[in-house]
Parts: C-alpha cells; structure tokens; sequence
C-alpha cells in the first residue's frame, strides 16, 4: 500500500479486514466484530487524514462505495438503521465505518462507541451475498 | 418543514440548533454542546432515515455541505482531527454530526459518544467567523 507517512499507520500496513471488494482509490472490509458480524469498513488506500484533504471528485468517489456498502448491508440484513462514520481519532487514515445496527443489539439506541446495554443478538453475516451484492453495486460506479 | 410521518420528530419540528446557513435541502446548525462549541450538524429538512433512501444526486448535494461545514471549521479551528457521522439510532431523521476533535478535549481519542476522559478544554466558537466562512464555502455549492 501506499504509505505517505514514517510512522506505523495499520491501515497502511494491512488491509483492516477481509476484504470484500477494491480498487485503486480504496477497499470495502469486513471487520471481523463478533457483536456485528455486519460491520464493514470502506478505508481509503492512501495515508490522507480528512474528506476535505481529498478533491471533489475523489471525495465523491469515496462516499459512492460507502453508499454502495449501505445499500448492499440494507438489502441483505434489513437493519433498523446504519450507522455511518468517519471519525480516525485513533488510526488518522480515512476510513468509513457502516455498520448495521438492530434494536437488540449490544449497543441500540446508542453508538457502538458508548455503554453496552445488553449481551446483544449478533446476526450471522452471508459473507459470499454481501460480496455478490457489493460486486454488483460497485460496478455501475466503475463504470 | 416538511414532515413526512405521523410520529413526532423533533428535526421536523424544529431547527435542531442555532441555523448558521440554509437552503431548500438541509440546513448546518451549531449544536450548542457546552464540551464541543464547534459541533455543527447538517440536517436534511425532510424525514429520510437514509443516505441510500436518497437519489445520488440528492446524496451528493448534502455531503458537500457536510464537506464545507467539515472544511470551514478545520479553517477556523484547526482541530486535531475533524469526526463525520451519521448515526440516527434515537432520531431516524438524516443528519449529520461535524465535531472538531482536539488531544485535551473530553473524550478524546475515545468517541464523543463514549466515557469521557477528562473535564475537557472547550474552545469558543467565533460564530459569525464559521458563518461568514459557510456561506462563502457554500456559494460555491449553489452554483
């Protein structure tokens, strides 16, 4: 991967996931989260901090696969709502977290940043369908 | 504004914060969070749960607002690190939180949605400084 800074950065150093889908500008991984089997994250295949230190265009090209991740969790989980995030206080690499959230999940109504509320009801992710369906999705955006 | 559903929601049924700029399809308000007086939100004016409820071009009209609320607070403060999120687990009405992240503030590097860390360190917000910037950033978008 292209690494832009000296320091250790992990999502310069590893993909951050299984991956599921990429291309040059950045890839859609599955995390691996045992309470959200769902929980995806679009990362960005260069060392760049904020939205706003990329173009337009570039910016438009990001969020078009983290809609497509959306579209594609939706479809495939029917989740209550998701969650979209882009926060790198931690890992300062961009990085979109889409994550699927339910009513009995560990954390609902709150983020999954704050207090657990319940042992949660993990839903077992078909990885091959969200893999087809992303596949699908980012092809009308190649294209 | 235009509310859609039945049930009440509190984004249908006011600004949601001190309005700093708006126009037919969301409005960028400050929050008014005594820990974080730089925390805007861009709030879409119709009930929509979700970016993908949106068509493309309506998805990509309201992240470049959320991208010149994100770019005029990193002129005015520049903060450590700018946190994006769209949650909408307790108010399913599409907004988006633009929060100026900074190393002493109170939850830092944790979420704003997770345990403090620390009393924190809020910085005043020049408010007609962030307003004048908006809509300069944002005359642009209109265009």
């Amino acid at each position: 991967m292209n690494k832009l800074t000296p320091s250790p950065c992990e999502l310069c150093d590893s993909a951050g996931g299984d991956t599921l889908w990429r291309d040059e500008l950045c890839r859609v991984v599955l995390v691996g989260d045992r309470d959200y089997p769902g929980f995806c994250r679009v990362i960005l295949n260069r060392h760049v901090s904020e939205m706003t230190d990329l173009d337009a265009a570039t910016r438009q090209r990001l969020m078009r696969v983290v809609f497509a991740a959306e579209q594609a969790l939706r479809q495939l989980l029917l989740p209550e709502k998701i969650n979209l995030a882009s926060l790198g206080n931690m890992v300062a690499h961009l990085h979109w977290h889409v994550i699927p959230r339910f009513g009995d999940d560990k954390h609902f109504p709150g983020s999954v940043w704050g207090a657990a509320h319940r042992p949660g009801t993990p839903r077992p992710i078909d990885r091959a369908a969200l893999q087809r369906s992303l596949h699908t999705l980012l092809q009308a955006v190649a294209e």
